[in-house]
């Protein structure tokens, strides 16, 4: 059983790495200028608890800043932690690997794009991540175009879409506002049952994302934009910054059990702005 | 007492407003284009249970942003809130009058400047407050006279200087950074004895930012900058923005308790960013 586990471990984090390298790959061949810096780094120098690599790309044709995240930790959850993360009331230790992904667009037609897929283990394990889309410009066929896709996702692995598209809902809300960050998409948490099933279900996700993706550029790469459209992206991302500040568990989670703070807030937009009643 | 604490809050309220029109007046008139924008809002429609108003000024020759807010609420805590106020476990009624400022200059070698006082009462009463800057250029003749001005009141109204500014570096600090926030200042609350001192003492820190922020802006309005200095600043705010959403209580609380999301956020600077290591 242990062994099986180490195996799958293994597994689970060859896929994140090859799945960063192509998403890498794909989306940055779409920029003419290639240069990205890469953010290499270890959880600590003491212990071999692992660490990871955060590729990012900024002011592009395409993408005014993509963050594309990879990392497989381990270590032993505070004492504070535990009673509320499953598996760990008893004993502390955890592993961790997954990728993570935003993306905010130069043209302000397109939506800001949000991936991540992860597998947690502690005396139990699971697998957890998602797929949304913030847009600052209503598109009502592109929401059905990237719903529709999600949803076909989870038919085909036998996983519930509706439930998962509520679950998403719930979590992207701005309480302070009554709204929702963006459009939704789908967010899961916890699978635990058929290993197998799941990790499938985690890889469809990876290539989902990133057929959505390109499909969006090739949509809208060539549309036509102006200042107007760039200020109501700019306020739609200083939502985002609220949204990832005061409510993402995964920022918060990151931030205080000392993960690495360049690559918890990568997923920051760039020149976020407020707007002034009246303005 | 009951009658006396009515005649306090009554008095507390009127300098608050007082205060809030000088700081407009005297800090707006510095500015050619007097034009600001003026949001007052009612904390309910049902209840008279108060409200504020809010003057933001923006994109002038010396505030990039500045929002200088007063507001007087009552109403009652939410119940898994009342352990945390001091006097209201049994009864959770409150009132709370305040005055708050926060100024983001356009110049980037001039620091970015806080104010804020109150009075709370609920079974018990108390003030709070404090004054504190975050530069994004090193002046250490400017963080004596910072210093040396706010120690002074604290000495004249017999507060304790050091306690108050040790409580500031405690409170303005980002530990995922494991740095403060600006070059610090003074923070008090809960401060409950001595009413009439305490109150004397709030309204000298009042007139005593007014001199503080009006003595920079004298010393550093013709100082030349550069579009660097300009983009070390938007990095400073993106740090500013990364503490006012993750770690400040007032905006928590504020956020928490449903109080004016417009108002509460007007902390925020305008155009923050976060720098790429390696950009």
């Amino acid at each position: 059983m242990t062994e099986n586990l180490e195996i799958k471990k293994k597994l689970v984090h060859r896929w994140f790495v090859h799945l960063q390298n192509e998403i890498c790959k794909q989306l940055i061949s779409l920029e003419k200028n290639k240069k990205f810096t890469l953010n290499s780094w270890k959880k600590s120098n003491k212990n071999n608890e692992g660490g990871g690599k955060s590729f990012i790309f900024t002011n592009g044709k395409i993408f005014d800043k993509i963050g594309i995240n990879q990392s497989t930790v381990s270590g032993k959850f505070k004492k504070e932690f535990r009673s509320k993360i499953p598996g760990a009331d008893k004993d502390g230790r955890y592993w961790a690997s997954g990728i993570s992904i935003v993306a905010h667009m130069k043209n302000p037609k397109m939506p800001a794009l949000h991936f991540n897929t992860r597998f947690i283990s502690t005396s139990q394990s699971w697998f957890g991540g998602g797929i949304d889309a913030t847009p600052s410009y209503k598109d009502h066929k592109e929401k059905l175009m990237i719903h529709k896709k999600l949803k076909l996702i989870c038919n085909q692995n036998k996983k519930n879409y509706t439930k998962y598209k509520n679950l998403c809902e719930k979590y992207f809300y701005l309480p302070h506002y009554n709204e929702q960050r963006g459009i939704g998409g789908i967010f899961f948490d916890y699978e635990k049952n058929n290993w197998k099933n799941n990790f499938k279900f985690v890889r469809d996700l990876g290539i989902g994302f990133l057929d959505i993706t390109k499909s969006i550029i090739n949509k809208k790469k060539l549309l036509k934009w102006n200042n107007r459209d760039k200020k109501k992206q700019f306020i739609k991302r200083g939502r985002y910054v609220e949204f990832n500040l005061l409510y993402d568990r995964g920022t918060k989670f990151g931030l205080n059990s000392g993960g690495n703070t360049e690559a918890i807030l990568m997923s920051l937009p760039p020149k976020p702005q407020w707007r002034i009643k009246n303005e």
